[in-house]
């Protein structure tokens, strides 16, 4: 649905029934805000997710808290019981936006619109959008002030694309996608030939194909494909600053943390999550469920469930210094514990 | 003060009085630009911060030269005398930039405004920018080409925002604030529930807070908090493709290098400096004055002051190779050394 | 040459003459499109480049392909044979693109170009680019829709910019350059001078100078100089989210792959080969040659053509975590070591 919530007081009885909740305590209790558990004030609502905070659980000025059962004994205000209190949080978070982010059907006078795009008369476009031929923009849809569409691109219902966000020629976004601010989306993938030195240029006739429900972080840019095309499945999540790479396939529901670079031709599975700043190098097969770990370089491929790591810890500069140098001679290292070991025997 | 130095040429007095220096020499000496010591010509100032380069001092072409008292035996030009001429020449490069970097009160006709926003009568806004609802632009603000700034974003005196730069709405901006080219600042951050496999979108319901004095390179990304805003101190000074995710905090003057990633709720010090590929995991805590080296994963929090590193040093492949393959043995190594110990004892 | 191509047809004549290659076979046969071995179609012209995909060759459906001589004996359908398939497949990638790249003499209504900007009469403007005063755009070239091109900024010919890229001023760019959306061309150097630990800026007064046939991947950011210029040479190819400081200096024909980051004022050769998300730090010179593998740290010079790496290996995260921990105590172990060989001695 497009997000035109204007509604700025709830019930309990309305946010239970939004979020999944059971309702603990007065019913027609009136909720204006959110808050952490720290900083709530009177007529806000709190949530407590993490029993770390259990602590400012007891102490809140909220009026309301949403918990989980067994936290009822610690809990002296009125509750949200559910589960999952971090889902909870989330679905009560979007009723409390305080903006609309649709104005639905404007068109701002200064977007440059191609005759030939077919654009849905709910769809709202910001000013100095530009969009190019044979654009479709389905039902519903947002794109913010500067976008640019490239020609024969579709976005499908309900997307909502921000500010100055670029897109090559014909791009395919899902349904209620959501684009940060500075992506691209179809720029070249990297590919060249070497002719002797000289780089040949490879002209990248693939596209890119990005499925419903994904969301996609400030300045992540993602290639199109050299021949087949880059493919971004249904209900991925991609945080700022990644680098996916042309021909790269990333499974369903997958999540990838901030400043993350796939490299070409890589599929990963669905249900991964991996972390800020990974490297993930070309040509390699990941399996569903695997999680990297924050800045790990992969450099195979990834055939079981599981996590997996690479680097050393941290440690004060002066005695990481020293482990860094005897690094340098680890297999010198090996090969004198093995000669001890061959005297010893 | 806004930048709209037209003066070209200035005296070895006029420098001193600017820069905070003692002339060595000629007073009237008339100086037109600033280069390094080994390419400055007759009439241009170049300086000398680092004792490495004596030897381009004394050879040196051009007029006059910024150095250290201890300097001045192996100086035979006329010089501007003070403690850290590094220091002196940041300010002396200022006085040489070309170009007026602000056209005082010019909004280019192009430039989308809306009607409530506040806008003082000093503003320079370029070609096409988009300035939404309720922005309030201060004293002396610029803001480039191809801008947006969102609804409701409020910039203080005298900051700079270069062409194509994204505000979200709600965001502050100090005084005196330099902003360039592809910054991001406000989307959301990173924040999502997973609901049984599915991920539940949370509604960043925060701000940024940029305090004065603050320079972000190009292409940067900031994010708005979820609950409380994202917060960087005053005089903190951000490198290009910086990361900085949700409910960060950046304390004063710390400065941040080229492409690094701090994950979110994060908390960092003052007078912090953190090299360039830097990885911060989120909900740490980091005194003052700490210093990180470049493309160093900080996993835990830092409470004392000092350096601190991780990784391994570079070398060369075929010898990198085989320490990187006894690593994934390191742990058994021990143990096989353990055990020569007990034998030997 | 500006890439206006609209035959969509070739004759195996026609793709022999020009990607460089001979028949074998029908000469006339008509080829539509380009392809993988695994996906073509009749009508397509696929490629083998990898012995490893000669299966893939013997079952193809593409009606001709591009092969080495040596795989004639594997190979049923007429082919194009070259020493180099792969350069073939680049030469002939280009043949196929399905757009122009550029519409020769439009100039978008909407662009607002400074009446002091010289404009070759075949350049190609898009809609609201922003052209600032005494730019000048020589013959063939293309800007994108919402590029903002800075003052005195000279682009040579057959250059093309994507959308929403930003110059800075007194930028140079050489012939037949691409430019992809979101990049930040010239913008501050990270120049601060710390005057007792407040933050003085140093105004970048040089600039940036790109060579002839240079590729810039999206979102990549390169900044001014300090004094002198920031310089790439010509051939480079750079791919998307690179960053490169004040004052380096690119070799012609190096390449350079996604997020990696160059610190200011180092050099470094022709002809080398940068991985991605590669850390190399700032005043060192590397010469001609120089292989960096994927996320190394490059923290000294390197005076020796060949292959460099840093880091560890990566592993599943419960068996990486032993020999990590063990990494901080790498020092010690050698101490152990050493004592028992003089035990043994």
């Amino acid at each position: 649905m497009p997000d035109t919530q204007k509604k700025t007081k709830w019930t309990l009885a309305e946010l239970a029934r939004e979020i999944g909740a059971c309702v603990e305590g007065d019913e027609n209790l009136s909720i204006n805000g959110l808050a952490t558990l720290k900083k709530a004030k009177k007529g806000e609502l709190g949530f407590l997710a993490n029993p770390k905070y259990t602590g400012e659980l007891k102490e809140t000025q909220a009026s309301a808290v949403i918990i989980s059962p067994e936290m009822k004994k610690y809990c002296s205000v009125d509750a949200l019981l559910m589960a999952d209190p971090y889902v909870g949080y989330a679905k009560a978070s979007r009723l409390f936006r305080r903006k609309p982010i649709s104005k639905t059907g404007v068109i701002h006078p200064s977007a440059v619109i191609a005759k030939t795009a077919n654009v849905h008369s709910s769809v709202h476009i910001g000013a100095n959008a530009v969009i190019e031929d044979n654009v479709e923009l389905s039902e519903g849809v947002t794109i913010g002030p500067g976008c640019v569409i490239g020609a024969e691109s579709k976005i499908a219902e309900y997307s909502v694309i921000y500010a100055n966000v670029s897109l090559y020629h014909e791009i395919k976004i899902g349904a209620r996608c959501v684009i940060h601010s500075g992506v691209v989306i179809g720029a070249d993938g990297f590919g060249f030939a070497n002719d002797q030195g000289k780089w040949e240029k490879i002209a990248q006739l693939g596209s890119v194909h990005i499925g419903d429900d994904v969301d996609i972080g400030a300045g992540t840019t993602i290639d199109r494909g050299a021949l087949d095309d880059t493919v971004i499945g249904d209900g991925v999540i991609i945080d700022n600053q990644v680098q996916i790479a042309h021909n790269v396939i990333i499974g369903d529901r997958t999540a990838i943390a901030g400043c993350t670079a796939i490299a070409g031709s890589t599929e990963i599975g669905k249900f991964c999550t991996i972390a800020g700043a990974v490297g993930i190098v070309g040509h390699l097969v990941i399996v569903d469920n695997v999680h990297i770990t924050a800045m790990t370089l992969v450099t195979k491929s990834i055939s079981c469930p599981g996590a997996y790591s690479s680097g050393t810890g941290m440690d004060e500069f002066e005695s990481w210094k020293k482990n860094a140098v005897r690094f340098r001679k680890l297999d010198t290292l090996v090969r004198r514990v093995k000669k001890l070991e061959d005297r010893n025997n």
